[in-house]
């Protein structure tokens, strides 16, 4: 007896040596793609003609596509957010129809790991200033650059919004810089292996925060969390940085936070639209650092999520349990 | 029985709540101040009449004045380098004479550290080209700088030249981050925690290194040490970051290195002379990055490098083992 074939609708958009990977790694499986290939990892797929022939669906599948499918059991979404499919609607549907969803958060965990300490790391040390400076030693501007550096340290608080992958691991390595860790979690489940308050106790923690990491997802529960009172309640000269989603911040309180205080500096992976406009007052200030939502992104990205969705095909079929399991 | 007040000779320009910490940490004895003051801490003082008092220095003390003095027994030196003191004359000066000599090599050890730190991960994640890009989601510059955008990890070899308690700290924070480490010394002595070779069999580990951390002092065995043969073994793609003194890189060589491979970037917190001149070819290159020599650089400095001079004060009163004794 021979195994049917079974059939892995992947919309993206792969190198051929990638697609060759992923070909050969599902094999004696079957690869369907679309006619019309997406973009980006993080790219809505268009609906297609052959989504519905799929047990299994890797990429970033089109909503509508997966209500109308009637073979689909599995879904391996690439990318570590999930906004589009983080709603009660789908989650209705997908537990109707007893789908398995997965996605790509083990892949993004280092490189959005180490995007926030290049941002903690490029504050303290004042790379930016530095990086634009040709100070003689001794003078004025030497003096002021040289004692507005600074040290991860002894005395400071980190809090850690949205307790995860990435979470776990930013606490393993802030332990070596001996600063306090807090992390908040909607439901603390208290094997974290560091204080964990929930979302109401958070805001008793903010005013003592020197640096508030924000990796809250996109969700009914976290647009505009960051309000213009959390902001206000910072503490002073505190830098928050955002590797969630955009939406979480009200960014005109940023703006607000950042120009007349209490914050000393924002590094922002992510904004509201991305990129902002031109004529964003974001871009103004001096003390606002943007990078486009380059966090997750590495060398041979598209190889390791392959890779990622490889490994989990094969425990899929053996039963085994799928890592990274959201749903 | 009353203890004569010893008498210590301090150049250091010190603000008035630094100054009256380090009075109050050496009462009953007595600090000497020039009559001119230097303008930073790694500034050669000038020659002062009331030094030949002193029994200690704090400072940067001027070599003549130190060969001239009656009454000095011990040295402490405000900066981590001492290049002006390491010399085969200044040796036998102090050898002769029964000289401690101790510098202040704890005080920066984190901060230079961190600098490192943000050189590594601010290189790892492209922040200079992702802070100046407006990329928009999906856009080939946006692709680009993604899979450009790196980890520091698995598979890569970071070789570190000069182990000293800097070299000592960057092991241990690197030990999280999954990557070889290699230190190099002039004399190994087997209780480094780490893998340590000498300056010449190091040259069997370069081709190898992903990352090259650079903290040689400024010696006579270390001037012009990264040399065209060795910038040219180095490994494709690979690394510079220097943090020890400019004088140790054939900066002609890193030139050609970083225009015509095989170094991918080198940031570096120190050159010859500081700061470049304005028409140093090493501006024009968008590969290296220069920060004006403040990896020691933080907050409250002179607060602590005060704090480090009478905690080894107290220690000189009571006959102890001195911090950071380099003679």
């Amino acid at each position: 007896m021979t195994a049917a074939r079974l059939k892995v609708f992947s919309d993206s958009n792969l190198k051929a040596e990638v697609l060759a990977i992923l070909k050969e790694g599902v094999e004696p499986h079957e690869i369907l793609q679309p006619a019309k290939p997406v973009t980006s990892v993080l790219a809505k797929a268009e609906k297609d003609p052959s989504f519905g022939l799929a047990e299994v669906a890797f990429g970033q599948p089109d909503v509508e596509s997966i209500a109308e499918s009637e073979n689909l059991k599995w879904i391996q979404i690439s990318s570590a957010g999930y906004t589009r499919y983080d709603t009660p609607a789908f989650r209705a549907l997908v537990k109707e129809r007893g789908l398995k969803v997965t996605n790509s958060s083990s892949v993004y965990v280092e490189a959005c790991v180490q995007h926030v300490l290049s941002f903690m790391f490029a504050h303290a040390r004042k790379l930016p200033w530095g990086l634009g400076s040709r100070a003689a030693n001794g003078t004025s501007e030497w003096n002021a650059l040289r004692s507005a550096s600074a040290i991860v340290g002894a005395g400071q608080k980190v809090l850690i919004y949205g307790y995860g992958s990435i979470a776990a691991r930013l606490v393993e390595v802030l332990r070596t810089f001996d600063v306090e860790v807090v992390a908040v979690r909607r439901k603390p489940r208290g094997d974290e292996g560091v204080r964990v308050v929930t979302l109401e106790e958070a805001d008793g923690e903010l005013p003592l925060a020197d640096h508030v990491i924000n990796i809250l997802p996109d969700n009914a529960d976290s647009v505009g969390y960051f309000d213009a009172s959390r902001l206000a309640a910072c503490k002073k000269g505190s830098v928050h940085y955002n590797i969630g989603r955009g939406s979480t911040v009200d960014q005109d309180a940023l703006y607000d936070a950042l120009k007349h205080g209490p914050l000393e500096a924002a590094w922002l992976d992510v904004t509201t639209p991305e990129p902002l406009p031109d004529e964003h007052p974001l871009w103004t200030l001096e003390n606002c650092y943007i990078t486009p939502h380059t966090a997750g992104g590495h060398q041979d990205e598209s190889m390791t999520l392959v890779k990622h969705f490889v490994a989990n095909f094969r425990r899929y079929l053996a039963g085994e349990e799928l890592k990274d399991r959201i749903m």
